[in-house]
């Protein structure tokens, strides 16, 4: 197999999302053909919960325009739902991928805890949207090599070493190794569970090949292809639906609202940085999988309690002269507060990732940054609505 | 709680099927109050596939009026689709069950393997199905027994033994105890699985309360409810799609036709006669699990290879003046055809199971009663059509 041709046109699904348009942009300054699809669900959700991201952008394919303009350098845009078959081939046959980077699925938890219809938008619109795509690469293209962003919430909080996508268990004198057993925490983390257990089946019976993506909460904003220029910042949600825990923290910072940390802040998780999302797509889709594996990394760099999240945010806000306070709140999830974690992460990088880490400077340039939008900030989307129970 | 509450008014989901039918006569006949619901979407699939039942039997409503003229007992039926939400809410509101039981999922493995139309039906409708049911009971009756049927098939064939639903795995000197890892075969088992996952994520968020019957291929005609009356007997498919595999055998047997062993046939699996489903659902209606708990089942009576299963009708059917040939075909399925298969099946013997054996006197009966129905049978609905690739 020519291992150049699988590398170089790459489709991107939930491409207007906080990851998807960076990848876009990423992955077209480094020589590929991309083609982004959105649905623009996320903007429709916060449309919809009266909720605003941070920085404004521009849609999917007025920044796409922008980028060209700026850099020469095309992304294909089409604004269509991949739950819909018949939109799916046409992009698969005008296309024709030979990498497929899948972001679509409904990605908050709170969001899938919020109500009947809300959780089976997400129950629905995850499983079908990957279900699809597995079909349309066995109907247009056995090859093409699928990247699904997968989520280590899926593994829960056991009491053993969460291991890198598989377990060897001996049992009564023999062994089996098995897919690493899931305990999903919300009806968003379930479904990225079930959806990894479809692709491996479907990576067994079918030969396709699949890389997993198991990414811990991401934090930042900025990526190189940014260059500087606000319009072709991600979508960045600070609220309590689809704020990660690190990049509503700042924002609480700089307004100074105390920080909400969820009962005993014990809750430990491995978070990244924005740049090391971008740098590990990147080594999967480099470094495609064989045919009919299913090929599992815990995409995570540190490992961090929501406590000692809380104080790093506080020390170095307090040194940028804001008086950041930080107030334990009932959790309104139902998870282990205080519990054993540690996972294994070593695959990526024996693939070569090189990562960044939460430094102080790192977190200073990020809550600048946030002062710089400080007034578009809406204290109203800060204390978490939604409870589990 | 007061159990003779829980035990006494039953939902039947499903209840139109091979299961569902003998079990509302069955409730009903044991003193239940028995609220009977289906969507005819196994008539509805026979028909378009071109399948006849060996049996004909009336529709549900019709049987229900007949079960009344025979015995005095009233079996409530409503015709509906319960991934209709606002259907299911009706059926809550008024019948007010207090043990469910969910027969209606698309129980066939070839018919989820057919093509992408008839896959995306089976995994829509069975998660969204069991969802809907999970979110009625908590909005309607949060402390509603839920029996799901689950099968044998999620765990697949792993090389140590298969636990009653739960794995203690060591690992590293720490414990854990997880939901025991499937590996299902086929996209029909995939589902079953994803619920099972689904339902043991709502145990622990919202505190129902779930059993889940992990059940083999079940063979058999005659419930004790059927009174030798044929319009009340269930509805028996022969075919590849609908007939699980020893009543497949029997009418391959009675027809002259050679018994359609997969490969080589060691594929081996724990088997049940449909007297000990009713049996078995009887036992856990009537011993509700404590809220918040995932109980599962492993809903098995006997274990043999397919070749033996064959060997038993090829030995019985010869000695009723049949001439029965075994023929080994091309696997149409990806399984493995030699494997460890060592299940733990005590639950149910626990509460009281006394299950009837796969005797040639049982087999002999099957058959005649086949023969009775000779001439009903369509050759062309024996070889398998869907392969698995």
């Amino acid at each position: 197999m020519d291992k150049g041709a699988i590398m170089k046109r790459i489709l991107v699904f939930g491409a207007d999302g906080y990851l998807g348009w960076p990848t876009c942009m990423h992955f077209a300054s480094k020589g590929f053909e991309v083609c982004a699809v959105d649905n623009y669900f996320r903007r429709r959700a916060c449309l919809e919960l009266d909720i605003k991201p941070l920085i404004e952008v521009p849609s999917l394919v007025e920044r796409s325009k922008i980028f060209r303009e700026k850099t020469g350098l095309e992304i294909k845009t089409y604004i269509g739902d991949i739950c819909d078959y018949a939109f799916l081939s046409k992009v698969f046959k005008s296309f024709k991928p030979n990498t497929v980077v899948h972001y679509a699925e409904q990605p908050s938890a709170p969001y899938s805890m919020m109500n009947r219809e809300k959780a089976v938008f997400t129950l629905t619109n995850n499983l079908v949207s990957t279900f699809n795509i597995i079909h349309a690469v066995k109907e247009f293209n056995p090859h093409c090599h699928i990247i699904k962003l997968g989520t280590m919430g899926v593994y829960g909080t056991p009491n053993i070493n969460i291991e890198e996508g598989y377990l060897e268990v001996e049992h009564k004198g023999r062994k089996h190794t098995f897919l690493y057993p899931k305990t999903p925490g919300s009806l968003y983390h379930l479904t990225k569970s079930q959806d990894g257990d479809m692709l491996y089946f479907y990576c067994r019976m079918w030969d396709i090949r699949v890389t997993d993506l198991n990414q811990g909460p991401v934090y930042g904003i900025i990526t190189d292809e940014m260059q500087n220029d606000e319009r072709l910042f991600s979508i960045f949600n600070y609220d309590d639906i689809f704020g990660t825990v690190l990049n509503r923290f700042m924002v609480q910072a700089i307004t100074g609202y105390p920080l909400t940390v969820y009962g005993k802040g014990g809750q430990t998780r491995g978070y990244l940085n924005i740049k090391d999302t971008i740098a590990c797509v990147d080594l999967a889709a480099n470094n495609p999988v064989d045919k009919g594996k299913y090929r599992i990394f815990n995409q995570v760099v540190e490992i961090f309690t929501v406590n000692e999240l809380a104080e790093k945010v506080q020390r170095v806000g307090n040194q940028l002269g804001l008086n950041v306070k930080i107030n334990s709140i009932k959790n309104p999830r139902r998870e282990a507060e205080e519990h054993y974690y540690n996972p294994i992460y070593t695959g990526l990088k024996e693939l070569g990732l090189n990562p960044h880490l939460l430094t102080d400077d790192v977190l200073a340039e990020m809550l600048e940054l946030c002062i710089k939008y400080k007034k578009r900030v809406n204290n109203e989307a800060i204390l978490p609505k939604v409870l589990w129970g």
